[in-house]
């Protein structure tokens, strides 16, 4: 489909850049804001603009952030002792909806892919050590590294090369369980989730 | 899900403005923007810009255009005799996609809905009749107004009144036909069509 107008088929065709846009949706898209009233388009232009200029990495967690450190890792009543380690940073906003966590985080920033050409150097992964290190010379170290990573092929391999590495700084190190969901029907889960699910069944 | 960073809770907010994007989409595609090359998010800023300040209506069919007239009552190599009226412009790129029609097109920018307060004074149905009126003192007069709006109720209510205001002064008025699909499996056609399937049925 062409609309045989040059700004709206950039635009169409910048929009179906999005994940998940294909090019029907960003036609639907480009004339839902060729429509729409200056005052949004000024704005979505403003936040576009905003995000990229004001937002940057989290020195400590490597979360995002427009201040000096994330809201996290500023939070004075979070657990200094226990770290979540997540892929990316919007994994975190997940993890806080579950309200169970109450400690801090650390965001490798992907996962360990050979594939990808994905090294563990790629990764926050030494800035995680050098955390826990230092950590042990303040009044609450930190005592458990809770991996979050996805059930993946990236995600388990990343959670085994840290298991490996931070065995060596001896430090506890836990991964989140995996099992069938709550409210999942047993007909529909996959045979790797129900194996998971067994191998990690609990006595009650 | 909250962010805890300003300009990207911003983003999503605006994000989640457009059309069929639920907060979960907006906030992924937020992430993908900030995550995104400067190039991209320049160019995605400047299409929006321009889309708001470039396109404007055809005078002659009110479909989207950057000149003087828009790309389809500016192509000479068009039948003037025949003219199909649309609910929106975006209408035009899909009846083009079939490659059947090659006469002119008249944009009314919406139907009549009672509901909605949408009266014909609100559509371009003046300009229609203008039109017509005024192609009648050129050598190739509209002779045809082929209807193609929605199937619902406010485009059936439109084409009643079309076709009781354009008899007046009298031309031919058709519509679209509406039947089962290309490739419709007759059990999962709902019953309205199917019952304008056989009132439209054709003798072979």
């Amino acid at each position: 489909m062409v609309d045989r107008v040059a700004s709206l088929e950039k635009l169409v065709h910048e929009l179906s850049q999005l994940p998940g846009i294909g090019p029907k949706t960003a036609q639907r898209l480009a004339y839902f804001i060729l429509r729409s009233s200056k005052e949004y388009a000024h704005d979505l232009q403003e936040a576009i603009h905003d995000v990229k200029t004001k937002v940057k990495e989290c020195p400590q967690c490597y979360s995002y952030t427009e201040d000096e450190l994330c809201h996290y890792c500023s939070d004075l009543h979070r657990q200094n002792d226990l770290i979540c380690v997540v892929e990316d940073p919007s994994d975190i906003s997940r993890l806080e909806s579950s309200q169970v966590f109450r400690g801090r985080y650390h965001v490798l920033h992907g996962a360990i892919s050979p594939l990808d050409g994905i090294t563990p150097q790629d990764l926050k992964i030494q800035a995680l050590i050098n955390r826990i290190e230092e950590s042990r010379s303040t009044p609450t170290p930190i005592t458990e590294v809770i991996l979050a990573l996805d059930a993946d092929l990236e995600g388990d391999t990343t959670v085994l090369y840290l298991a490996k590495i931070l065995g060596q700084i001896n430090i506890k190190v836990t991964r989140i369980a995996h099992g069938v969901p709550i409210g999942g029907d047993i007909d529909y889960i996959d045979h790797r989730t129900l194996g998971r699910a067994l191998e990690n069944r609990i006595e009650l």
